[in-house]
């Protein structure tokens, strides 16, 4: 049986290897991109290719959009007589992979149903994985929408992803999409935290390399580590700004969707909104195309292989201690900040984790701590707290942090995530006391409504 | 009958201006700075110099410190055989009028016991007002000490002091520094949100001077003024950063006093602790030794008066309203947190209210809110909720800082002391709901323990 037809919008990185790849299984797939040497490319790939959104769908069982961001989707679905949605035939699926917010993917269902195309099976499923995993169908996809649509993609949708990597999320269309924005509160996190804490590294004197070994060496078993650390600080230690694999432009956009869907769900990010600020001022300061581990540039300006020695008087263990510490209190508060966002948009926190465990976003915190937290953040259940793993308490954990601020004073480096996570945890132990654990302190005690 | 000695060590700016206006007023004064040629101006000015902190203490009835640090007032006071206590008279009087932590101005006074000098009568008096002051003897001074110190002290502390300036704090050694000290958060507070909110009216293409204006145009009746603001943001429109009226440093040190005492008092600092963060920026960009209202480049790095035009679709009003909305948001936050802190310190929340009133702290929104705040922050009486001043709910305050936080975003300009505030208030509604008004808002939602 031959398979079914896909007209593909967005040829970008994910984009171009989703397409190649759908091709490879033998799919006739028609390519669309506003840039046209990318459509040659396709050609040359066995794609066929099309002048508009419109002629790429013309006929198709389905619609993949893998467009940059919500308006170049609204511009390529809806905008004029070119757009996709008015050509695709009645009864075929559109996939919107793109990240967008929830509330665009949710415009996007109202939209088919005012053009009178609520014959569309549409589908809420932002991926992520890399572009890599994106040209050899291994991606991790987050699929929200009816029974119906999501029954009618699920073959294509396994095509595109690695086993057990389809995640079907709960609660229609624009669940995908929060899963997806949940997911990159760790990815916005994580990312900031490597930056900040190698670039106070380097003003520690210490060696980067070192430093990095040390975080990533042995495995992920690391209080410290996390999935970004370990991918984006490898270019950090190269200065490999430029091309960037992952552009500050595209997190900063991600961070968007996350402050701005707080503000919409009334529900406060700190960690993330100062990451977002972090960012703003990296694109002021016209690094925006550059990669985004190139943020470590905030803290640390001159190249990370010019490192001399610092005025710190520690040795070498404490400020490598220091750095764990800075790393560890701020996936703490991220953690924390990620799974209370997670029950407040009353996702599936036991399938985020499994997500997230797995992915860009993982860090040994999260994965220790996240299923106390679950615990903790569910009405349902009394949780019981973990014995298994070490914790601190809130006050050894807060003053763990302490000897991390005081030493970055000292030589002179600002630490906007290690401050951040620094009035969490004080916050919490202003309400609960320094005695509680770490965990239920900054459950119990920031996030706490009681 | 003729006045008392004096030996007065640290000639700065400040010092300077005090010193000679004792001598001004007749009497011996004695000085001592490490830099040789103050001296001779102090020579010439009509006063005694000494060369080291000893001799110009010897036989003295006072000694005034009035160096910039504590490690420099350690160094004058006790190090070595030139230090100052070793040769003070006995019963001489010990005013430490440099700006310390409350911890080392406790620890003076143990130091002296352990040197067997609890006959030197130590006044903790640091003083705020700015160089011309200081020349006129028209300071604001915050003066801690045991009653027989103070009562020793009086008529000099007088001399140095406007009418109604000299502030008798409560609570012995460590109060008069913990009082200056939460004043400070509020002038931290103040200069970060003024640069943050000029630099953000420059990216949206607003006329600075006309901003300036509009927040100072009408005395202090506009919600959003601040006295920072208006003293600080006329030396950012002309960018007049060198020489600094009041250096990066001098806030920055300052701004450690604050988180440092936060932390070993058990208490948060948010606001505070962003703006130690910005300034260690500014440091790390070389801006260190430059004025304070510098910081207006970590928003709009070009000359202000370079101002074109910017990607707003908004009207020049609704623009304007942005700037004045986030001053006054973070005003709102800031004096919550410095009220906060002052309670938290047990010192009298009334005095610091008419001391910050009429000081450098000042801002509308201190001024309006400070006493019903200062009412919800008691626990001794039920808060009557002022009804004579206009207050937003809760909800509505976020609603005006989201679209400040928007457009922001929109011209690319970050807004860390906005996005703090918002954090803040949007924790608070999550505790309390929206409709609660924004001042018991922010201090039970935020601030309360319950």
């Amino acid at each position: 049986m031959s398979k079914p037809t896909i007209g593909f919008i967005g040829l970008g990185a994910m984009g171009f290897g989703m397409a190649t790849h759908l091709v490879s299984l033998g799919h006739p797939v028609t390519g669309f991109d506003v840039w046209p040497p990318t459509l040659e490319r396709f050609k040359a790939a066995g794609g066929a290719v099309a002048t508009t959104p419109a002629d790429a769908v013309r006929e198709c069982a389905f619609c993949i959009c893998m467009v940059a961001s919500a308006p170049q989707a609204q511009s390529a679905l809806f905008d004029g007589d070119a757009a996709a949605i008015k050509a695709l035939p009645k009864g075929a699926a559109l996939l919107l992979a793109s990240t967008v917010s929830s509330a665009y993917a949710t415009s996007v269902a109202s939209q088919l149903v005012d053009l009178n195309r609520a014959d569309v099976q549409f589908i809420d499923c932002p991926v992520s994985g890399g572009t890599a995993r994106a040209a050899s169908g291994e991606l991790t996809i987050m699929a929200g929408g009816t029974s119906s649509a999501l029954a009618h993609g699920h073959e294509l949708l396994l095509e595109l992803t690695a086993p057990d990597k389809l995640f079907i999320v709960e609660g229609g269309v624009g669940a995908g999409s929060n899963m997806k924005m949940v997911h990159q509160v760790l990815a916005g996190v994580h990312v900031t935290a490597a930056c900040e804490a190698l670039g106070f590294a380097a003003r520690l004197g210490l060696d980067p390399v070192k430093v990095y070994e040390t975080v990533v060496g042995k495995g992920q078993e690391v209080d410290g580590w996390s999935w970004m650390f370990e991918n984006r600080m490898q270019r950090a230690l190269k200065e490999e700004y430029k091309p960037a694999a992952s552009a500050l432009t595209i997190l900063l956009k991600d961070l968007g969707i996350i402050t701005s869907t707080g503000r919409l769900t009334q529900f406060p990010t700190p960690l993330s909104s100062v990451t977002e600020q972090l960012f703003l001022s990296g694109v002021s300061l016209g690094w925006g195309p550059d990669d985004d581990s190139s943020m470590v540039r905030m803290y640390f300006p001159i190249p990370l292989s010019s490192v001399q020695s610092s005025n710190s008087s520690l040795s070498e263990v404490q400020r490598t201690q220091l750095v764990l510490d800075l790393l560890s209190s701020i996936h703490l508060c991220g953690a924390a900040e990620a799974l209370a966002f997670t029950s407040h948009l009353k996702l599936d926190m036991q399938q985020y984790f499994t997500l997230c465990a797995d992915a860009a976003g993982a860090s040994w915190s999260f994965r220790t701590h996240g299923p106390e937290m679950i615990a903790l953040l569910s009405a349902t259940s009394a949780p019981a707290a973990s014995t298994a793993v070490s914790k601190l308490t809130l006050e050894k954990r807060i003053e763990r942090l302490e000897w991390v601020l005081v030493e970055a004073k000292n030589v002179g480096c600002p630490l906007y995530m290690g401050g951040e996570a620094m009035s969490q945890l004080s916050l919490a132990r202003r309400r609960l006391g320094g005695e509680v654990d770490e965990v239920k302190g900054i459950i119990d005690g920031f996030w706490g409504t009681k």
